[in-house]
């Protein structure tokens, strides 16, 4: 029994959050009232700015309040490598751990023909106008290696190939600190088939 | 590297929710903006009210907007029965899972002198006003049975005694499905100290 109407709402409200129960939800709610409404204001009025203004990039597809996102924006970056990602979460993973120094493109997604979702919608037709105008050389596709994400890749590669431009994939295999003996078959089968000289 | 300002700012500012660190509050950024910003708006609103309108119930101390919150203002509650707890939380526990009926008191907190906490800080003057008026003519001490706790409920015994009035402490023993194994010696000793006849 929550004797106050407004502290229900919230309760309710936080349900939103991914992975947060009745439970959590209250947790949470007594933590910011108790300990930081600050914190918990703050927090509402960045909430409400980010709903609101974050759009999509012009260029890159990804969340951005800009109409160019700083990525895109950037004088530093590789303007000839265009790394192809299925959401704005995989461009941090890669800035967060590699050193590739180019600009991305960002599907928000895979192609799924059932869900509706075919290339207008992955932006695919504003990415070949973008390889038609010669500043990319090389494509490099890094969708995750699910079965949707190797269609999407094989797609777009085909797609790419005709403007007659380096089409690459990530790598498959098996990953740092794992055991062969607890790989899943598919990937050790990549691992094999996509051997290198050493 | 999250190439949007507001993004940025949204994930710094999620941290102040208990638990969530930088990998969370991206993960949970990301997820309102791409599956849900009306919950994410809504909760922004719902938080923005609540941390700016939520005060303190003026006889319970419990969090309420309301002058009385809706338990204090129940016709239906046996108003001679007053429940002493040390958070909101605690109401919540108790009227989830007994059959309780009376009023509560909170003390947001227990007396813990090194922090500054006293009598005054927990509304005891409150309380003990309110157990002169005659109304109540049972304290139950619901505190914690931490060390804190317990010395609170103590003194509180003491002053609630003054009154005349019947106070009591809530069992504690070995929780249902424990097994006396794993239960800790304080408790064990007092399961034995606190027997009854069967």
């Amino acid at each position: 029994m929550i004797a106050s109407p407004l502290l229900r709402e919230l309760i309710e409200a936080l349900r939103c959050l991914p992975g947060v129960g009745p439970r959590s939800a209250q947790r949470i709610a007594f933590h910011l009232l108790e300990r930081d409404r600050e914190g918990g204001r703050h927090l509402a009025d960045r909430l409400a700015a980010a709903m609101d203004g974050i759009g999509r990039c012009r260029l890159c597809r990804t969340f951005s309040e800009a109409d160019t996102c700083e990525l895109c924006a950037s004088s530093s970056r590789d303007r000839s490598l265009l790394c192809v990602v299925e959401t704005p979460a995989d461009i941090v993973a890669v800035e967060d751990s590699t050193s590739y120094g180019g600009l991305y493109f960002v599907l928000m997604g895979h192609l799924s023909p059932l869900d509706g979702i075919g290339p207008a919608e992955l932006g695919l037709d504003e990415l070949d106008r973008r390889l038609g105008e010669g500043e990319v050389a090389e494509v490099i596709l890094a969708t995750n290696p699910t079965v949707e994400g190797e269609a999407t890749a094989q797609y777009i590669s085909e797609r790419a190939r005709a403007h007659g431009l380096r089409v690459t994939r990530i790598a498959h295999g098996v990953p740092l600190g794992g055991e062969l003996e607890y790989v899943d078959g598919g990937t050790l089968a990549h691992a094999f088939a996509g051997r290198r000289d050493v």
